[in-house]
């Protein structure tokens, strides 16, 4: 799946990923009226016009890039349908052959890991017959509990030629508190860095290895040396856009052929229309301001990244 | 629900998490083989198998114990199907007034923390609606991104009166990977047990605070300083029993007055049935293994405290 991504981000000329996180504020009035008209205000209804949402989106868009990222707790907070929404939504963008990667965080001691992994990446053993749960290509993973809370994702991976993106440095403002902090001289995120980069020696496609890690848009200079340290590792970079990262603080996280990384940004292109550069759209052309936002977004990284 | 959570302690006596982890290895086979004869071989027909096998559990133990934690992990493996039998596991438990712990280890940047919490402790809003999605007591939270990923979880928990338990020192084999990495002379945890004690000193039940913390039963000696270390933290511990903890390595983990922590057990107690010395029960009587596991875990800790 690590050289299918990189494939697709060679064929797009965009090693972008658009952030499939969608809070009932970005969604447009006339979807939201339509689906509380057919299912009222409720679970299901938010869930209907999430997915309706997303569909409009990944529609306009599904031509310009490699991949998208589900950030799955915008959908568990509307619970069962929510998930539904969820899935439904993973298995659309595969069907468009877009990469789905599954932000779900999840990260456990390894009996759970494994039924995690099994839920997001693999298969569950039910009698005689087998079936994907969620069915991502990949996920994102927490490390604090170490390496068995970590391998039996991998091992999934391997079973199903997946990947995962690892948290080494996240984009949020504390991120620092426990990641900055100085071990022999170095900080945590180096540490974890080094680690996931030893996990994944073990797991290279072509040129990749399979697994990634998660370095944020944010923090530049870290993210120049985790570059560095992380040779195979490729790089999910959230935080560009609304989290105030910007094109040219990204072309350190690529390598010199101008792969390594592939850059998220979600608000920024799912909820474009409420900016006012693509205004004019309007919420009823809220799928055509997300298509120019990538426009624009892969426009921004293509400068960086030639200079 | 720190209050109710340390009333109900008192009231049985007993310390005592039942980890609700169905792995359908541990779930009898009559119980399986009426749910696939009903449903098939499907995640519909697991998830029937795990909901029927909790169903018995709970009904055999209710009166023992104060508390159950299901780990959404055992669910989530099922899909949808998995994710319903979660549901209707978290509503039952709490119509047999037990407190519920969702084991979700959830945490991310902060405004999708702030949507995990609503799915889990607090009431996401549709319209002029809200609902509560999952609604669990307390759950469990990853504190690798810092404060701004766990404070949404704490904003909920004062609106809900509900509770977290944040990682500190997890149970598992490599555990100390990253968290006993020494940093100004002193392990990670104690880092991340400060800042759960600092966090859970804005948020005081009766005696306790509601930001709790997790530390595993297998590292008695972190047990023990983490509690000099956090002293009005209530302690999650998982770890007793499979693991390896044993009633013994625990009295240190609670205060003099026997409280300050509860002591989870999952396959120790739902899967009872299968160790030898509660063989004589059976898969039939599986149930009944478990209360009777539960009430050789009560004396246990009893004893350990009476020292």
């Amino acid at each position: 799946m690590i050289n299918k991504l990189i494939e697709k981000i060679k064929k797009t000329g965009a090693p972008v990923v658009v952030g499939l996180d969608p809070m009932l504020k970005f969604v447009p009035e006339h979807i939201k009226a339509k689906a509380y008209a057919e299912q009222g205000e409720t679970l299901e209804g938010a869930a209907e016009a999430v997915w309706q949402f997303n569909k409009g989106i990944v529609d306009a868009v599904c031509d310009l890039i490699p991949a998208v990222k589900p950030q799955i707790a915008m959908y568990e907070q509307f619970g069962i349908p929510g998930l539904t929404a969820f899935k439904k939504t993973v298995d659309y963008c595969r069907e468009k052959d877009l990469v789905v990667i599954g932000d779900v965080k999840r990260g456990d001691i390894g009996s759970t890991s494994e039924a995690y992994a099994l839920a997001h990446l693999g298969r569950v053993q039910v009698g005689s017959k087998s079936y994907g749960a969620f069915d991502e290509d990949f996920i994102t993973v927490n490390p604090y509990l170490g390496s068995d809370g970590v391998e039996p994702f991998i091992k999934v991976c391997r079973e199903e030629k997946k990947g995962i993106f690892v948290l080494v440095k996240t984009s949020n403002p504390s991120s620092g508190e426990f990641q900055d902090r100085i071990i022999d001289g170095r900080p945590l995120y180096e540490l974890v860095g080094e680690q996931v980069a030893a996990w994944g020696n073990e797991c290279m496609g072509d040129g990749y290895s399979y697994v990634g890690a998660v370095v944020g848009a944010t923090y530049p200079e870290q993210g120049k040396l985790l570059r560095r340290l992380m040779p195979k590792t490729f790089i999910l970079v959230p935080g560009y856009g609304a989290q105030g990262g910007k094109g040219a603080d990204l072309m350190h996280y690529f390598d010199e052929d101008g792969l390594g990384a592939i850059v998220n940004s979600s608000r920024g292109i799912i909820a474009a229309y409420k900016q006012e550069q693509y205004g004019k759209y309007g919420g009823e052309g809220y799928a055509d301001a997300s298509r120019a936002a990538v426009l624009a977004m892969r426009e921004d990284i293509a400068q960086a990244l030639a200079k």
